[in-house]
């Protein structure tokens, strides 16, 4: 049906130009001192889409970004979308061996990386033969001379004169790549439709009630699942994205009070930084709307937010659903429902986004749907708009992640008789403790009731009589003294004994560059030597 | 693309199932003393999909409407939908002949219609030779007997059990065909497809802010261009629709006040009627959004609305777009304005929605843009998802509608420098007096500026020396005394004397059942017997 006057393509360049369109005088994106309207972010992007043409990027051609959350990675979700190109963000906390990896994998032919990570370039640069073109941003390091590269604002420089889109053939050509952190194996390459990212993005600005009063933190990192579609959805409706290089609280409250902060997006990791942190008091977060996915959040995370001012948004995704693909929606009869109660029914992972419909199931080993009783464990599945196209050149991963037409997302859940789902671990995340299954995110969500408990991550450990038995790894609020017997007790008093952690260990928590908690380094750790590292799960 | 596990499609229908699942116990539809939960609703949809199916219904098959804001009616807007068929919503205050053409154009299978039109059916019954089943509402009036027809509930019962839902072939199908009311010649059929509608509902839902705390009254006639697509677009937040069989003042102000209602449409002629309204006095509309298109608004009309309280959005649009494609988004710099200029510059009717891109222009007669100086005139011209597929079974007129690409709208508009359009006439009316342009509406806006004014229309009138001459057809408030020579001279004083009205004629305006003024029986009265009607416009 393309080429006719009643049908566009659904593309998120065009919340740009319609943003530009309507609000050409209002700030688009601030940084530091600098503040580009959007008429100016515009200009920008067309630029680089200019530069890179120039450079000789066509239509379905990968550029590489290394970038953290600054003005040019924005502008980076914009460019090569406009030429037909495919961005491919890449996560700045990689190592080296990684981003070649990456860059190789996808065969990105401009690498544009930030100078912080001048040194790390400069090391795999032999291995990068495909990339053209190196362009360099100067922001908070000095420039790498070693590195043959150009500087971003002059390669800005070097586009023509002159508009220049390039139609996409179809709505569904991939627009973006995004690497899954994978905690183990090769990381993939999860594809994004034009029209899956139209849709998520509005999908997310329905659902995060964002329009042109909306000033974004970005808090969240751009290049985890493009920053779960917000650069476009904040975009389309004509907010104004409020960047920040590095997410520290003194920073985060900082920015929320000057420029009147209205939405972000994080982890539960950033909240609890946020809400433990020495400058926590007498902050006031009462315009701002929170939607947290990542790690399913502790009710005490909410409530403690909450207490705080904000609005929290529970949402739950994956790197292959465009970011969160679920909500838990409020309900009318919430509103009588006590703090803590509520708190509790919010930590739920909740139900299909608006746009997501149908899209979304909890289900046996059968694919049958698991029973609604909150008890029964099943997987996730998804599938619709919100669900990638696949993993790039590897068509065997892909076909396993799609078996029976559903992508399965390895997560297990209950699904609530009210039709919530709640997350209970990933699949191998599991513990089998004689027998008995052992939800660590059960045992997590009691122990983080503990006052001086900040984090915490529950494992299964090797046990001569049981096979495994659980373990927690504790990090205690800042000048708060715990004992292992204290904590192993407070679990007792509150959940089946044999649920309760037989150890506890204090300490700082091993983590992704996203916040996820790398469970893979404890379990690592405490398996060496040990043939057999967990019990199978149950799907 | 279809049948991926990464594709659904996008339809309308989608939005019913993911509000039941989510809020099943919420109330979805409120009218007089029922009030039908989201699973109620859904299962009503669910009854009448399957006895339409019973009946024959299949995929394509036209089912029509003649039922006023009640309940039925939002059911008909997703039970043939829902089973693949087409929705014919005929415009209640049509005469016999026009419903008969319109039924048999169509050639609607099955009409479901309320029994207050039963008199008229019964008439035109024998004319009906594809209809298969009468289906009647029994409301407010007694059952028609002399129609051979099934009573609606007792229709719903003959529905097998199951869920009936058929798929759609592709998202680009038909699920709706909105006669437009036609000022002269026989009405057209304008067809909506299933993701035009979609995304036209999405669009609505962001514009207006809906969301599941959203009690949506229903000023505007459903079976005008689908509602706007609200029907849609409430389901798909989750909101509860207030069903009003019909509008008056007084039953707006009390529903408004015992629902809490938080938004509603409708044409400017509806908000005058409720700021005119001897009831209006001590209303609050505080909590109330309301979009307001199908005729451009006099400031005034803004003003005294928005002095009630109420919030003002407003928007432009046809039939052939799904309703208002554009809408007056506000500006930051606009805070600062004075109420007055302020009421003006939303008085325009602004950019295209979120989701319409770059689909609208305003063109010269070789399709190039007007230049945008607010002087200039053209035609607006729309493209993309919310412009209709075309007329049925009408390939010259869609032909012609889409001429260059584009579809025509046949209003004339300027273009502001800051991109916003603002309508200044229908291309035949305006108004050629002595090789002048005068734009009647901002005749008419100026006369709306007195206070005495509560309607009024402009047209022009044969004119032996000028060829044609403004005249004024004015409504007064109640209890107001006005004179044609205080008005005149009230125009002389605020805009170009050859602009001024040159006569005035008070009394009531003739209006479309949508409260659009019909300016074609004034012109007729006033062109009796002469030969040449008006002058050509200059597109």
């Amino acid at each position: 049906m393309d080429n006719n006057p009643h049908y566009s393509k659904l593309t998120p360049i065009s919340f740009l130009e319609r943003s530009t369109y309507v609000y050409p005088d209002k700030p688009a994106v601030k940084y530091k001192d600098k503040s580009y309207t959007y008429k100016e972010f515009s200009d920008r992007v067309n630029k680089l889409a200019g530069a890179l043409k120039a450079q000789g990027i066509k239509k379905g051609d990968k550029v590489g970004f290394l970038v953290p959350n600054i003005p040019e990675m924005l502008e980076g979700h914009f460019a090569p979308l406009k030429i037909g190109g495919i961005l491919v963000a890449i996560n700045t906390r990689l190592s080296g061996r990684e981003i070649s990896y990456i860059l190789n994998h996808s065969e990105s032919k401009v690498l544009v990386f930030d100078s912080e990570f001048g040194d790390i370039i400069e090391k795999i640069k032999p291995e990068l033969t495909n990339i053209d073109c190196f362009v360099q941003i100067i922001d908070t390091e000095p420039e790498n001379k070693n590195i043959d590269s150009i500087e971003y604002e002059k390669f800005l420089e070097t586009s023509p004169d002159g508009d220049h889109f390039v139609d996409l053939d179809s709505e569904e050509d991939h627009v973006t790549i995004n690497y899954t952190s994978g905690t183990t194996g090769l990381p993939k390459g999860v594809q994004y439709s034009s029209r899956g990212a139209y849709i998520s993005a509005l999908g997310n600005v329905m659902e995060s009630s964002m329009s042109s009063t909306t000033n974004y933190l970005w808090t969240l990192p751009m290049f985890h699942c493009n920053g779960w579609t917000y650069p476009w959805a904040v975009t389309a409706a004509g907010g104004t994205h409020i960047c920040l290089r590095q997410v520290r609280a003194d920073e985060i409250f900082r920015l929320i009070s000057e420029e009147e902060v209205t939405n972000m997006c994080c982890a539960p990791t950033v909240l609890t930084a946020m809400y433990t942190s020495k400058h926590a008091a007498g902050q006031d977060l009462g315009k701002v709307t929170v939607m947290t996915a990542g790690a399913p959040p502790a009710p005490i995370v909410i409530r403690s937010i909450e207490e705080m001012g904000a609005k929290i948004i529970h949402g739950y995704g994956l790197t292959e659903t465009y970011g969160p693909i679920t909500v838990c929606a409020p309900q009318p009869s919430w509103e009588s429902m006590e703090t803590a109660d509520l708190a509790k029914i919010k930590a739920r992972q909740g139900v299909p986004y608006l746009i997501a419909g149908d899209s979304l199931r909890v289900v046996d080993e059968n694919m049958n749907d698991v029973i609604r009783d909150g008890k029964h464990m099943g997987e996730v599945v998804m599938q619709g708009n919100m669900v990638m196209s696949g993993y790039l050149n590897d068509k065997e991963a892909t076909d396993i992640a799609f078996k029976g037409g559903w992508f399965h997302s390895g997560d297990l859940a209950v699904w609530h008789s009210d039709g919530y789902i709640e997350l209970q671990d990933r699949a191998k995340d599991i513990i089998i403790s004689g027998g008995e299954n052992i939800s660590t995110q059960e045992v997590e969500k009691v122990l983080m009731e503990n006052d001086g408990v900040a984090e915490v991550s529950v494992i299964g450990v090797p046990d001569d009589k049981w096979g495994e038995v659980p373990k927690a790894f504790v990090t205690t609020r800042d000048g708060v003294t715990l004992t292992e017997e204290e904590l192993i007790e407070f679990a007792k008093e509150r959940i089946a004994r044999f649920k309760a952690p037989k150890y506890v260990e204090f300490g700082d928590l091993p983590k992704t560059s996203t916040g996820k908690i790398q469970k893979y380094i404890l379990r690592d750790r405490e398996w060496a030597g040990k043939e057999k590292r967990i019990q199978g799960s149950n799907i």
